[in-house]
């Protein structure tokens, strides 16, 4: 794990995408799967190591093939190939696109029909958190010109194979969660009461960039007079002032991994009630940690967290986020959830966060995140942990 | 349209989500369309003003459909509705989500039916460029739930609505064009022979920031001896060289809102094909400014561009991008493209990217890119005009 001055390396050694492909193998190889077919920037990511900000232009698809067999196989934008070419994949096929007469889909159909011949089975994620990043006509039509070949959802063996980290992974989200961390307690000492919600994340953005990120795909920033009513929307404009709480949630990334976590601060003197409400999700994370070790599940995870929360007012019924923690990784949020019935067995290397959260007056919400890592002792920080008290700024 | 100094106002009048809603219900009217689903950020932001970076969680599906008549009615997990009520949407139906066992299909099915009854008529984006943010097994599902509705394809309708931007649009635009051209301007003080390309964003992207961008989603850099290979991957950890050239492609954000153009520099002496190929495509794209104006179509600005590049020595066959330029708005890359065929009609309104780029040497591009918006009486710069000559590092 890394040590703070220590930068994990960019991108990983060619061994790592054979084991990622080799175990996707053996999973496919007891499904019956000829070929897998991805089409989202992690999926094609993760196999073969294809590493683009292009992904966020929407206008072209882009799909890999794992085969039973060898390495994956691109079915790309020819804008692509140079790109394509740098990673460990040799058979790159290509077509000039956005082609409106067709937009690969001759070309993938072929490659799918190589390995799955007349009457095999293909796998493409098809499930809950799962999506297909092709147009929804083209997923029909190839369906139609797959006929005969039977089209099974990849999605659980997906997850399951993302579920657990690498060393190498584990080292990224480790960098970017122990630099955010840094940032976050830097932050008080630069902003101050009459600042606005922008303004206050604003700075926590440049510092985090300034620290090493990539970049800050999400920043969230949300206050109100002793509490804020939702976590999702923000930084506004709205000027932050004595008997504020306001949350800031970050995911950053470094190397295409990302952290996920927040913190709360207090302006002046916010209240008793949101103080007790930062202090029971700060206890509900202990337990949440606590409760964080091989052969237990994200459903006991919760249970442990709920409990807490419980004990400290909040409704039995659970928030409003539908679960208090996620996977974590190449996205901001993975499978498994922190949920009653999720019932997903922990492991050593598998990243988590753990989220708790609670309505403790009407419109008020106290929600605490931090990331974790399971050994096989149980769980490991990989945030700085947050202090019991919200620090106060004035 | 702003000026220096202008900083347009975040968000927009409740008439403007009105406007737009009415546009499409105009013309789902002449589709006989009894409501039209919609699953992306864009999407869903365009007709609702739902402005969030939740998005970046890939967890939850959201859906908003746009009536025959009447507002926008937003199907999202509870986690959004706070969000979702700050906007002028009214009607909101809400589910804890994740859930695998209905993660809002029963709600959604419900909410179409009651738009298209047994029989009616609804549109989905499903073609080219388009697709939908659902699980593939879910979007099958609905299918199945809807049967006697038609489902058709409302990509058309929607590229059309969103094809011309409105003043207040065009504002955010060319003000994130603005303060980009003013940080790539400033870049040369600040940059040096020996730096990585990583560096070289690095200064880059923190300045944008400071200048008021909100984001950067995408800024590239690649560079090699005389030219580079591609203009999709990096930044990489590369050193510039003396008699390297280095593209630097940015799509910076600001209220939800793109631009999308590249700076190309020259470090030391990077040789006369170089020169010669920056000054091609600059001249290049004068021509596709000169033919970029209403009643002129998107293939003629492509044919423009092309003549001054095979003049300059490309090859008639075209780039490998496919295409040279493309809309731009609340996505990095929108519908038309810039390409033999498009034949889109230019009309005022409309934002466009001039992109034209050629391969002068084995393995070495220039591409070069701007912003424009179509008014009346031609084009108008959004960003401000490159050089004709690259500027020189030291």
């Amino acid at each position: 794990m890394s040590q703070s001055g220590h930068i994990p390396a960019r991108g990983f050694d060619t061994a790592e995408y054979q084991r990622r492909t080799a175990a996707a193998q053996r999973l496919m190889a007891a499904e019956g799967m000829a070929a897998m077919l991805l089409t989202t920037e992690p999926e094609v990511r993760y196999f073969s190591g294809f590493h683009s900000q292009f992904w966020e232009s929407p206008t072209r698809p882009w799909y890999l093939l794992v085969p039973a067999a060898g390495k994956p196989i691109a079915v790309i934008p020819t804008i692509g190939v140079a790109g394509m070419a740098a990673t460990w994949v040799d058979d790159i096929r290509s077509w000039s696109a956005p082609n409106p007469g067709d937009d690969g889909i001759s070309l993938l159909t072929d490659a799918l029909r190589e390995q799955a011949g007349d009457d095999g089975r293909i796998g493409m994620p098809l499930g809950l958190e799962s999506q297909l990043r092709m147009p929804a006509a083209d997923f029909l039509e190839l369906c139609e010109r797959l006929s005969g070949i039977e089209i099974r959802d990849a999605r659980p063996l997906l997850q399951r194979l993302r579920y657990v980290k690498s060393a190498a992974e584990i080292d990224k989200i480790h960098h970017v969660c122990q630099l955010t961390s840094r940032a976050f307690e830097a932050l008080p000492e630069h902003i101050a009461i009459g600042m606005s919600e922008r303004e206050v994340c604003r700075v926590l953005q440049m510092d985090i960039l300034q620290r090493g990120a990539d970049n800050t795909p999400y920043l969230i920033g949300a206050s109100g007079p002793g509490g804020y009513d939702n976590i999702i929307m923000g930084p506004g404009d709205r000027l932050l002032h004595d008997g504020d709480v306001m949350i800031i949630d970050t995911g950053a990334t470094y190397d295409g991994y990302f952290c996920d976590f927040d913190r709360n601060y207090a302006f002046g003197e916010p209240g008793d009630a949101a103080r007790r409400a930062h202090e029971v999700v700060w206890h509900a994370t202990e337990a949440g940690f606590a409760a964080a070790r091989p052969g237990n599940t994200t459903s006991d995870v919760y249970a442990a967290m709920q409990a807490v929360l419980v004990e400290g007012g909040a409704a039995e019924s659970g928030n409003d986020v539908g679960r208090m923690g996620h996977g974590l990784g190449m996205q901001l949020t993975e499978w498994p959830s922190n949920r009653p019935g999720d019932d997903t067995v922990l492991e050593p290397g598998v990243v988590l966060t753990l989220e708790p959260g609670m309505q403790f007056a009407p419109g008020r919400q106290m929600v605490h995140e931090e990331n974790i890592v399971i050994r096989e002792h149980g769980a490991e920080w990989l945030t700085h942990r947050a202090p019991l008290e919200m620090p106060v700024i004035e």
